[in-house]
């Protein structure tokens, strides 16, 4: 008769899981709509050992949802393309659209143990890890994202038997991999590079939650309890956003001038500008080869005024260059399926893979210029891109590129003369429009929001450099100059 | 005193072909500006032997245009990605847009002799792959596009000179690639393999251009004047381009019934229903399974009415697969950047890698029928379409695609019951738009438009399914029946 009840009971008990998955399914098909409404992007991360069933998991969590509102991605081992680019590259260009679900079947957790597991992170490279992470993590909820961390737990004894079972089976085999093996021998070892992991990235904003994945039906029921109940508090604390503190790091900066401290009559000679420029150039190119050969990527970031030269002056450079080995992109702008994500989105897409030059005519700069001038984005959004900026140039740099900012810079009366010239010759008309004539107009506001970027920006490890381009040939050779210095320095520290 | 005189001659003809480069490149200068505004694009094509100088030509021909308006690819052997999709694929997603230059340092020709001197091709493959490679040329030729296709011959004995004169140096050794070894060793037979490809694919409409390449500014002189002559008659012809005779290959094709002749009055019990429906996810499953280890692909592509169905019914699909093995892309109005390249790329990027499920809700029909009906594209490019979407889906399948389309169908009257149940559901309101109700009132043009496309692309090798829906239930068991069918299919004949 005991035993009777028992079986009573716990059927009761599997019937309450089954109502209360049914109704959190039913939270969540409504939540679709919601966070289409409130354009909230929520970013669904699930991690956790070998066997624990994060994909049958996401399979559950997704079947409410419409499939046009969701994108499942599982991060297997890195591809060779993907390792000839930072370690943050392939999850940045990941990242959902607005009022979109994306899971994440792992992510960049169980890459960065993996790589400390296989030795393949130095202990202080493993701490920076940590800290890219963080930052990501911040910049993504800074920037609206509702991230939700789920980690899936179960114990050394129930993972052997879920290996051993689909190891049994013919048809499941093929779904064990040497890591899971591996993991369960070793067990203890993992748990703890998990728990220092996890503590190490338990964020106010971003905890994790820990669920216990023993039983299926319980582990679905709390997935989706957590899952609903974050998009529910988000949704709510939308407009709270603009509360959030905003960050400055304090990297270290390089003393720059301001425009106005910047003397513009440097010129050079047309016989000293032809005589050096072949010099640069055959040096550049020579330059070239071998940062190919070393893997060594290249970025240079070009801002400056309207009829400042930056096309001319990035054409001689480039001429000097392979171009199976460089691209140059010209920044527009943002595109609707771009302005949907985070605004530094569509330039981590661009970043070089090993040994490529990128040349970015206009930059992520923009932010702080034309967005912030032209209200394209709110004064929090713009104040908050300066260290943002600095995040991202930091996580460039410590993988190695080279990275130079030059702002092409030249007096209000030159832009006059180059403007009026632009319009009187029928070859080069195409270059001015009456978007330059306007910006003109707001040279001084312009001039305050470009002394503060670069006063900000201007870090020890990508400075800023203000290229006096009244004389475009002076500037032309101050860029490759500065070009070919930072690129030998980058060869002999290899 | 005869020596002296023909060291002249020799001074003055290197002096013209000097002056000839410099005329034009100030042509090609110009050019760029033409074909912006003509929104021409413009592919140019170098193959020819190793070491014969391709990309050096590369970079002389692009030094006089604004490095924003061209983009240079180094065709490599193809990635693991890139293996795993058919062989157009990469090709194809690289295609320029309106008003630029792609140039192409060797491409679909070099791959696909390579493949047939490695023996991955059989002759009938190779075969095969000339028809894919002029089917890919016409069609983008008839969407607008300018391509110069440019061969550079270099004989025997100067081929062994370069490559010795590279070995020579340690700081060029390293461009010999082991294949331009052997080539030179097997100059013959791959002068007859060049031959052979030249031969085949040169066509009226893009002939090849032999260039003898030894001398390099010759060379130079003699891709510039093909460039900007080809330049100059694409642009002239622009209006032309209207005249091209609309193409329409035999495929064989399926018996589709007529819309007006579809019984809509098909119905299934519940109980029935929820049988078949477990029955039928359980199996598609487990195929899912299968698909994935024998990396077969699989496209279902979703058409129909507005309130047809088409959701809940790819719901029924994708609940029964493994979520990290496939997508469901929602296609809306293409993007700027879309619009500005030829209509089928961005299906083309979508197209799935082996052994993944994509399942397109909307597809390339779109051509057909919206653009179709609301104007935006001309009447030409619609009716080109039937016969560009069938070469489309043969390379798909020919490639071992499993393709299903799937036409949603119900009648007027059911359609306005819907429409008017979502009106006044609140949970549903967002499902319905104006622009389905002035849809509605286009259904008599829709049904004439659909029926012909049916018509004209119901192939044996990729037929439509017309998909009685008036019961949502009885269509989306039918739609998994056919699934299951076509993917058993498949894997029996593996």
């Amino acid at each position: 008769m005991l035993r009777n009840f028992i079986f009573q009971t716990e059927r009761e008990e599997k019937e309450t899981v089954k109502q209360e998955i049914k109704k959190l399914r039913d939270v969540l098909f409504r939540q679709e709509q919601i966070i289409k409404k409130a354009k909230l992007p929520v970013l669904v991360l699930v991690e956790g050992w070998g066997a624990a069933g994060k994909g049958r998991l996401i399979g559950r969590l997704i079947s409410p949802i419409d499939p046009r509102s969701f994108k499942v991605v599982s991060t297997n081992a890195p591809t060779d393309e993907e390792r000839r680019h930072p370690f943050l590259w392939r999850h940045f260009i990941n990242i959902p659209e607005n009022g979109k679900f994306l899971f994440l079947d792992s992510g960049w957790m169980d890459e960065t143990i993996r790589q400390k597991q296989h030795k393949e992170l130095s202990s202080g490279e493993y701490a920076n890890r940590l800290q890219s992470i963080n930052t990501f993590e911040r910049q993504l909820m800074d920037n609206g994202y509702l991230l939700v961390k789920i980690f899936l737990n179960i114990t050394e004894k129930e993972q052997k038997k879920r290996i051993d079972d689909l190891l049994a089976e013919k048809d499941t085999s093929w779904r064990v991999s040497e890591h899971d093996v591996w993991q369960n021998k070793h067990y203890d070892t993992c748990l703890a590079d998990y728990e220092e992991y996890l503590y190490a990235t338990n964020t106010p904003d971003a905890p994790w939650h820990i669920i216990e994945s023993t039983h299926k039906p319980e582990a679905e029921r709390d997935a989706l309890k957590i899952l609903t109940d974050c998009i529910d508090i988000a949704v709510k604390n939308r407009e709270a956003q603009e509360e959030r503190p905003i960050i400055q790091k304090d990297y270290p900066l390089n003393p720059t001038p301001l425009l106005c401290d910047v003397d513009l009559n440097r010129t050079i000679s047309d016989e000293e500008y032809d005589k050096e420029l072949k010099r640069c150039q055959e040096k550049l190119s020579a330059l070239h080869n071998r940062l190919y050969r070393k893997k060594i990527p290249v970025i240079l970031a070009y801002e400056g005024w309207d009829a400042a030269g930056k096309g001319g002056n990035i054409k001689r450079i480039t001429n000097a260059l392979d171009p199976r080995g460089y691209e140059v992109i010209p920044i527009a702008s943002p595109l609707p399926h771009e302005l949907a994500r985070h605004y530094l989105w569509r330039f981590w897409k661009q970043v070089p893979k090993t040994g490529h030059i990128t040349i970015f005519d206009r930059t992520w700069y923009g932010r702080v210029m034309v967005e912030r001038l032209e209200g394209f984005c709110s004064e929090r959004e713009w104040k908050r891109a300066y260290n943002e900026i600095n995040e991202f140039e930091r996580e460039l740099t410590d993988w190695g590129a080279v990275l130079l900012k030059f702002w092409i810079h030249i007096d209000k009366e030159t832009q006059l003369t180059r403007f009026t010239a632009r319009q009187n010759d029928p070859d080069k008309q195409w270059k001015i429009t009456d978007e330059d004539w306007r910006n003109r107009e707001k040279w001084e506001l312009y001039e305050t929001a470009v002394n503060e970027m670069i006063q900000k920006t201007s870090t020890k490890t990508a400075p800023w450099h203000i290229i006096e381009s009244n004389d475009k040939k002076y500037a032309r050779i101050k860029t490759l100059h500065l070009t070919i210095e930072a690129i030998e320095k980058a060869l002999a520290a290899r």
